[in-house]
């Protein structure tokens, strides 16, 4: 149920993400992907940065939702990501997070990143969110 | 001529980056704006933390691109970024950036994020992107 | 006098610190140094990472301290460095860092490493520290 | 044999280092301890942060000289680290390194760190390594 109101928020709020879709939330981690296409690529026939990095936000964005609740004014206060290897351009790229600190005011989420069926990560990022004072209540 | 030079490159590659714009290239350092619209916008009436890692991510292309010449094949390794402020809903979001270490492999560029016309920054970046070895013939 | 403050403070929390020094503090920055002596050096014949790292992190504390007055409890909630030359196995590595954000919960600090007399860095931080809340109150 | 090799070579480099133990090396992956005594505290009661990222650094480059032999040039080129719980000032503080990319010229470690005897981590970092050009010839 959860998911399906997560779903529902994301259409609301966030329209243009047309090729994200949400596989998985629940027990503090989600799985999210990103559909690939021309738009998504770079010089050299791969994956362009910037798609690892909004997928790799909103998928603790939706592990926090699930975890948390409804919170859609939490924000990021910081990520870091390294990138390892070349995605494939082909399969959609899907991004697993586990929140691995639950605080009061900060969480902070892990997320390995895939192109589908891969076994080894193309991109590893970490990044804190800062939960709504007014959440806390 | 750099400058066009790079324009033109976008145009070609990025044809969907229509919202991205180039102000300034040169001395190992480049300025980019990116127009703010519904789509890039998050709950709570702000820019979305993704808009400014895309926009970090290209500011610093840019800057290596004027600085060491056509390199399309130039990726990025890591990204970090600090979210430090509320970015105006209304204004475009602003990147300047320096490019701190300019090595035979490896590029660090700082990049700070304004909205258009002010002086305290909302967010803060540091990115490496290696460079292509076979540039480096 | 905030300075004499903080120099006895570490003298007191952190004596083990003899090899730091504080130069100034004050204007939301603050620059600290370290001697650098065999301990310091790795293989290579340079200054160890982890020295810079400690000397970021202190750098920062210091720099909070000046602003917001003796919260000792404040911690650092993340750390990002990046490594940009090597640094002289000789002179002092100085760090000066200016705080980005002064927040109600975080503070944001950006730090520059030199090797003394140098005028470009050996090392660039950016760090993140929660205010404890009873400091807020 | 690499552990005993591995032992030898901080002995011989980092004689200062005589609170850090090797436990683990093998299979791209490292297990390393502190000891915690007054030096290693802080106001509060708990670990310092350098410490933990001092131990971090050091456990991803045991996990690399035990993955690629001794090449004690490798250094590190970023690291980024989150605190995630106060670590206990009583127990070793362990940190588990498994390295997600060994490539050519760069190496991508991945770090968790725990009071000794606990599951949940006290902080988590991910910091990459430039292999030096020669080790590759």
């Amino acid at each position: 149920m959860i998911k399906s109101e997560i779903i529902d928020f994301f259409k609301q709020e966030f329209p243009h993400y047309g090729k994200i879709s949400i596989d998985k939330v629940g027990n503090r981690s989600a799985t999210v992907r990103h559909r690939i296409g021309r738009e998504e690529l770079r010089p050299g026939g791969t994956v362009a940065g910037p798609v690892s990095m909004l997928l790799a936000d909103v998928v603790i964005y939706v592990a926090i939702l699930g975890e948390l609740g409804m919170l859609p004014l939490t924000v990021t206060t910081s990520l870091n990501i390294n990138f390892l290897r070349k995605p494939s351009a082909k399969r959609d790229l899907v991004a697993h997070c586990k929140l691995i600190k639950v605080g009061k005011s900060l969480v902070v989420g892990e997320v390995n990143l895939f192109s589908d069926g891969d076994t080894e990560a193309v991109a590893h990022a970490v990044a804190t969110y800062a939960i709504p004072p007014v959440s806390r209540a």
